[in-house]
């Protein structure tokens, strides 16, 4: 009587956002069997941390259908909806490692439709850096801040723009930086105000928080 | 040379929101020498984490000039902006032992000039309780979930909303429970997609959080 | 004058329950060892933890004997008893990643003789889901749940029924979900009354739990 | 709007267990207004975690009602349902130390009309202490088990007896005993199988699982 | 045969610090016998978290032998030598609650002979205050920087100065602040390059790691 | 039928060493009436973690039985048997704060009839301290050392004595010092071969553990 | 000026025991380094930790004068020293994945003379495994409990024999059994009085411990 | 607009240190990239962190401009400076496992034209060894000591040295060494008064540390 899986489909209605499949700890057979009843289906979803090998071990006829990046670990299954006019998010990294999560956040936004731009390592060690882009990150409606080791860009982006801004720290680093999580602590313990916070590396998360906020201020 | 605060007085024109004082770790002396100079140069402010016996410690002058609420541990100091009209925010707790944090965010909203209406006691052992509330929560554009000791009202609530949903874990529990940390975790790592975080009994940061995002809705 | 195992023959007898190998952590040789005794002695056994790695690598001959599962990483050894006709206890997913865990569970029950009947990818973020299912799962007397991640469908369906309820957290997830042990604190620190919990991943256990009380009702 | 505790009056009926108030974290104000609705509506119930200074601070007219037990910090207010005839439940502690936590599974199990036997200071630093209870063990069809420290009598009980057993870990111990963790995580990662678990010092959690299945054994 | 102290007297010579007194844990009698044997043998020294109670407990002709300062919860005890002219160290706080911790440092310094300069309450949350800050701090040979919650004042006076920058991380904060293990972390973790890091609150270690620098640079 | 402890009273008989009466966690008035017991059979043991308000607490009559020492928090209760003329242990301690602990191991000894030497304060940042001693120390067959904050006393004094070498790490220290959980981690992840470990601040396991040496040693 | 290793060849003069390599993270070439000048130099050694793949890559010349034990992970480089008659040291293990450990343990007391009898698989799930040898192992002047997963053993033989008891947690176990963590802090914190511990699998440890104390018994 | 990196080319002028690149989570197609541009701008740079198969899959063009040492990962890249006469600092090595930590240290020095002299596997449990290297060692304006395991060595060399010391903690060791974090607390709770420390396995960043000591030291 048993069935691997119960989707949801009646989630975007309820609350605005479509199902994403997150493929890690599913079998290359599980993760198969569920896409061909999509395919039959004509339903189309997002494809969250599916690594290149369990990619590869899917039949031509399913990898077809999906456009793949490897750096991010997602992939668009099926038709994908046009993109917005008006790229309303700033995605801030803090390092060059820190762009895979970045990545995973910005092709969440596009595959609902949104953009968003990239701002890549600006770190604090070298302050200009950040100091440089304050006018640019003052105008998006939200923010999204992605570092790990130190994290100390989370609050310092907390301190120049008054947009919400949402924090994700990253695995980077080693030691003290113990996976993450001296970031995850920091964004946390946070002096600037108003930080929100997702689960270390989980750009997917952010992205969906700021769908939330965008669903608002578009007024749909 | 130096001098015990360097205030930050530029910092609503900044980022939209006053700053407020953290009393825990302030002596009584220190706290006084700071609100004496704000009485002077007719600063208001927020007062947070102002325990009963530290208010009690502050000479007459001060207190009289502080709207204090023991339960929440905050204070208004100074002049109060008026209230806005719509309330914008809804705030749900699990249990009645998360209600001082509540307390805490709905103060910080209303020293902002903005309402909330406060859903109390809506664990989900008792499901039906969250469920009865379901359609009245779908009408806010902001939703702050308190919950401590298991914190599954988070996910609940995630899946029942559209709007941007602010978790603020409580240190209510005991044993596993573990100060917070267990429902700080599960904040973190949930099913429901596009959660948002704070510290532990952060209630303070949660309604910075809201106030970033009302700032944009409001258009203001 | 040491030998490498000290069967408990006599534990069925004692506290009800077939000794079973664990076999993570032994040599194949040692496992072949064992194997060979217990074909030679005629005595049947549940295999737990065999990876289909060390299965491969065990001799023809003792393969043969194995009725093997690689999903659930278990064997059945030697003769099976037959199954009884009811079934007494319904094993629920919050995941499809989940559910290799709770074959664990299954397969132990089926290796004593009860069936069990599986309901899965119930996770709360679509409340609806578990809703549907309440009436069905009212009918077992035990109750098996098995959740990683946030672990909040402990806490809904020791709500939702009366029956024992026995949480087995997962090491699904990342980051916070800190490999298994927020599933398992939200267990142990829940606001449902009564849950009782097994180590993480621990279907066998689980299962275990519930032959003691099927023991009892079975009047056996 | 809100009012400070909604009461799941349905939950009996739903899942046999009645609510019982946590008065932990709630002040004296809370809980007074909380149990003067329930004198007013006739409801009886049971307070946990009640300290005696909490008890004190009650008002004289609600103090009368309830039946005060300092040591399990346990209170039964209003009118308490007979006793049944037949105890069902043993409880076993480790050490002195212990009793309090078992006395307050006692205390929960009478309020809900079971009786109970205790079986005090067994630890297995003296293993024939235990040993020369076997066989009165073997006769009760629910074991709770209530240890700190090394918690080793957990996996000696479960190797003893057939029936379910129930472990509660206790805070009792310093330095590596670590407030409770280590006995905890010897429940958990036990060798005797199918050995069940609640949190830290929760003799309440053990009762309500115990009374779980008592109402199948009963039949009711 | 016991002595309840060996004092290492030729330390200075050794390794040029003065032994200092650690007043925790050590009883007000253990304490008055060390001190008094000082008295006896004119030996002067520096006092270490020594709260008021303990000082307030010490008989009167010991307590005016010792200059107490109960915010740093230090003492001078015995002569002072004279202080140097140049100031060579800037001690810099992230916020008021962190000036104990500096005035402990200050202090050490200050017995050894050196003088330093106070930056109080720069935190990053309010960028423009350390800014304006920059040019003052690259002209000391050392700078000291204390800081709890976030941390993130450690990377960013790191990445302005040349000067060896050693990181005091302070117990500030509640929550995922964690008694100053995530402000402990992000000092080791940090992107800036070459810092160097000391106990949580180790006021004393930091001006300890400074006189062993300024010994270098004064070339004594 | 429940009585508050079972006695072990054939302990010494079996393993060699009394039963004590470990006093944290049990009430004034269960100690009052095991100890009462005790007086009528005339049985005689040593107190440990006895606080010297629990002592006071007690009537005069059982008071003026014990032998007590604040400082160790131990106290001989009836009669003493005599000492042993050979001092076969030496207890070596790194800093006065370490010496309470220090004092439960040797009054634990006293109580066997075993007596000890002392050396205390002979912390590695002193290194000559220990050097001074070493040949004194190579001459008992039996050494214990106790140690906080960094431990690295453990180390040294296991390169020097050919001896078993026990070590106790204490909860002296502070920040990273962590509640003796760093002198626990580096007494187990030590370089110096055969070093035995005991839990924190456990002066009385350490004497516990000599006693079994010595009755070997003895041949007795 | 650098030469890799710095020999201690007066260790075994100083405390009785041989230098051994722990070959863990040292590569193939300084192994075969340091091995080269042994053998120039007619020194023989214990080898541990070290891996078959790594024994593998060692020159023919070097491999052929290791005695080598893939399942302990030791050498035996060199002459071995005639081992002593009488077996004064007794090696029991809860479970057959422990064995390894307890091989280490017995390799290493082999390479200094003393032989060993080892007793398997005695956990206490079964506890008349245990119960049958207690008479047995009562003859050992020293007894080594080997044991992962909840560590039940360590009390258990520690209340069954007066013998020195060193427990040596190991890895074995998953989830709560948190790799060894469990074990070990079940030993620290153990109910029966005066076990010593070593580091989770440090077999070698143990062994040394044991050596510590046989060189006393056995009077050289 | 996205660029995958912003170099703080002017960092040398500010802070006096050269940029360098942490290899580790970057892909070889990044690493390539960036040194192309590197190599076309004629920017030489240190690389960190850059394991023998990352290196082995950069094109030859880039290989071949690389001084690459696999043991400690680190590689010149470009022109290197001419080496100053003058040897300023002593690194310190507990063992021979931890050289490769101490040649990133050496490295690091040496790619800034400072060179060190090493003292490999002094380790405390063999005393004499770093006592016969005592006034050598005090020659030196800096010491590094680096060490895993029980850390021992931190505060043997802070109580014979003058200079400042930098604490490198390393990840050798298992169990209770657990990844360095043992090490890492040993140096952070240490009675060696001044030590000073960096991240686990940082022989960059405590070269860094050094570099900004010797800047002022050399007067430049």
């Amino acid at each position: 009587m048993s069935n691997i899986y119960t989707p949801d489909l009646k989630r975007a209605e309820r609350i605005g956002l479509e199902e994403a499949i997150f493929c890690e700890g599913k079998s290359s057979t599980d993760l198969q069997k569920i896409l061909s009843d999509y395919l039959r289906d004509k339903v189309s979803c997002l494809l969250t941390r599916l690594s290149a090998p369990k990619f590869e071990s899917l039949p031509e006829m399913i990898r077809e259908k999906i456009d793949f990046d490897p750096f991010s670990r997602t992939g668009f299954f099926g038709d994908l909806q046009p993109i917005k006019k008006e790229k309303l998010v700033a995605i801030v990294t803090a390092g060059t490692s820190d762009i895979g999560v970045a990545k995973e956040a910005a092709r969440t936004l596009r595959h609902a439709g949104e953009g968003s731009d990239e701002y890549d390592d600006l770190g604090v060690a070298g302050l200009w850096r950040i100091l440089e882009k304050e006018k640019d990150l003052q105008q998006y409606p939200v923010v999204i801040v992605v570092a790990g080791m130190d994290g100390a860009l989370f609050g310092v982006v907390g301190g120049l723009v008054a947009s919400p801004v949402i924090a994700v720290p990253t695995s980077v680093g080693y030691g003290a930086a113990n996976h993450g999580q001296t970031a995850l602590a920091v964004a946390l313990a946070n002096c600037a105000p108003g930080l929100m916070v997702t689960n270390i590396d989980n750009g997917y998360g952010a992205a969906c928080a700021a769908l939330r906020m965008l669903r608002t201020i578009r007024g749909s």
